[in-house]
């Protein structure tokens, strides 16, 4: 009997559930593997023996399949434990790799992004070097959108979706009154701007916001933001500008409050991007302005995930079971685009050496020369990805997701 | 001939342009009435003379009456303008009257919250002082459900949904990891905390959370809330907590920074609840904590819409156009609720002299004695009007939403 075990790692989105789906999904129909466990908490469960049976558990309750791949965050929970090198401590590999010998496991899939993929490398290594059977397999997850030799990320189409949709919504709240105002949106992606620049599918045919798109792999000049705002309200009332967490100035330094601040409890505090344009332009330009903070539900809103993102991180976790089956290891899951129109991937898999701990930045010529907006070539990369919505069912009025109190209980 | 007039004012909701529909498709059914003109911006559309034909729209357009109703904010746009008292300055009352005569107008319809109802009652006045037949019957919308004489208020419902599934989906969210944390989630209200208390609607059979609610209504104490989280953090990791934006100490002064901060270009700064109690929670608790602003998509996220909220804002609309035909003025339609469950309402209409100008608080006896979370018949208000989900279209990617470019133009 030949067993798989998976787990989940690093920060949430929408679709890191679809693949452990289509992970669970692979295993059952397979004739090679019998049962697929899922460990909590990252490989912190292989550890503490904290382990579900999953294919016993979708056995029991068959719409619970369905259900999980709609259900945002990871239904294993997560963990930020990063593996020693092996040559200083190789104590946490002798237990995992006997965890694998007890539980028959000849698979293991490491959902995650690139921490997790640096943990799939060390794990391919070492299981190497001791002549261990058991296959390892990355499948990848980011709303980041920047891990290497994928076309995209899992994850980062359904974020992506929520900042467009979320941004023209921010549009029609903006364009109600007929005086001049600037609405700064700030959107997660502190190093890569995939994100950032997502924001600028909320245009269409009568919506041309957002008017400005900053991203971090540009230096931001203060100075020249105040004079992009200034031209933009000289044209229109109403200015929305997206913004990365990420942007920094010419000598790297991150555009935030820095230094401390007063609040009712004396405390000092931080801001990030978005407040911070916001109090240069009510300072410099003395406009109304307003900034907004996308925070965590553009990787957690999994009412309005992109059916693309989801139906292709499912395919991932069945397609890393097969790769598994063939014998295929030390590798991470990737997608390949065959063509934008009509869009076309093909699912495929790279070495998990070429991919740890790298990281893919927006091409310079994908952002204008000015370093403003994006150009026509990023439309077209990023448009197919957001394309479909997902029949979220809802129970008393809000989303019918999966039941993971098995993650609140206490440890 | 007869014809109506319409305009929107305050805030934007998710169901204030469902109003209007009902409105529009008010008028387009009556027999009494003919054209149907929307007023860009409030009032001042009627000052400006800057009107649309909307009944000539929506021949053209036939499917954008369904559109209109899903649509967010104002398809009118709205104002912030006050109507002086006429005993002051009656020149904008001789005008707006005037305007009614011009375009043989009989029926003028403002749908809106409190300072909107003002101006009802101020035209109501003025014109029954000048003995104008014109009917003026306020339609009720805000998110803060602070409206008397209504059993709730259009886009309040809404409003609730956006936040109740967003809590439940930041809960997915923050319970992935085995290490305690605080989440802080800010909701609007500035002096009713109907909107915070909806937060509580996201707990479920496996989510407890939000763990905590703070509402305006009962004086806040850092003090108590330190001990409450501390409490909450011995039982489970992760403690989730819902305050509203206005919550204030037995003095009266709201919790939030106060002083002055400086960032990367030396700016003040000030912060608001949430902000506020993440740092609290950090000096004097030591553990993770995140603040999550849920900021304006609370008010304009239409794709997550109740369709409660949208059918009863459309029957208002249609309400308010049969009461003009019977001759009520001076007026607002209202909601009475039968029953809770099922849950039934009736369509109605209320004096507006005892609408305008005052403010309905959640009663304390709906908040636990602690004042850190709701009681029964809280929720029992509540979860009705949360049902139902709006069958939106996507195009693109994006939601396919009215086009509001005229909004946009300089004016």
């Amino acid at each position: 009997m030949k067993n798989c075990m998976v787990a989940q790692s690093g920060g949430p989105t929408v679709a890191i559930n679809a693949s452990l789906a289509g992970v669970i999904d692979g295993v059952m129909r397979s004739e090679m593997y019998d049962t697929v466990y899922g460990s909590l908490n990252g490989i912190t469960g292989i550890l503490n023996d904290n382990l579900l049976n999953l294919t016993r558990h979708m056995q029991t309750h068959p719409d619970d399949l369905d259900r999980l791949k709609i259900t945002p965050a990871m239904y294993l929970g997560s963990c930020r434990y990063k593996l020693p090198d092996y040559l200083d401590d190789d104590s946490s590999y002798v237990y995992i790799f006997r965890q694998f010998e007890n539980y028959q496991v000849d698979a293991f899939f490491y959902i995650g992004g690139n921490d997790s993929m640096d943990t799939v490398l060390k794990l391919s290594e070492y299981g190497k070097k001791i002549g261990s059977p058991v296959r390892i397999i990355g499948i990848p997850k980011t709303i980041d959108n920047d891990l290497c030799e994928t076309d995209h990320t899992p994850g980062f189409g359904s974020a992506a979706k929520y900042i467009a949709s979320s941004l023209l919504e921010i549009a029609h709240d903006t364009f109600i009154y007929a005086v001049k105002s600037v609405t700064i949106v700030e959107i997660m992606g502190r190093d890569a701007g995939w994100l950032t620049a997502a924001a600028a599918l909320a245009r269409n045919e009568y919506n041309t916001a957002p008017h400005l798109i900053y991203l971090p792999e540009v230096p931001f000049d203060p100075e020249d933001f105040l004079l992009d705002v200034k031209r933009l309200l000289f044209e229109r009332n109403n200015v929305i500008v997206a913004v990365s967490e990420g942007i920094r100035d010419a000598s790297g330094n991150y555009i935030s409050a820095s230094e401390q601040s007063v609040d009712t409890f004396g405390h000092s505090q931080l801001s990030g991007a978005g407040k911070t344009l916001e109090y240069l332009v009510k300072e410099k330009l003395g406009v109304k302005v307003r900034s907004v903070e996308i925070n965590v539900l553009q990787r957690c809103a999994a009412h309005l995930a992109s059916k693309t993102d989801l139906d292709e991180s499912f395919a991932l976790g069945q397609k890393a079971v097969s790769l598994s089956e063939e014998g295929v290891t030390a590798s991470m899951v990737t997608m390949e685009r065959l063509s934008d129109a009509p869009y076309q991937i093909s699912y495929g898999h790279a070495e998990i050496r070429s991919i740890a701990n790298e990281a893919k930045s927006v091409p310079r010529e994908w952002i204008n020369d000015a370093g403003n907006d994006i150009e026509q070539p990023l439309y077209d990369y990023l448009r197919p990805l957001i394309q479909g919505e997902v029949n979220v069912t809802y129970k008393n009025g809000i989303p019918a997701y999966m039941d993971v109190s098995h993650l609140s209980k206490r440890p």
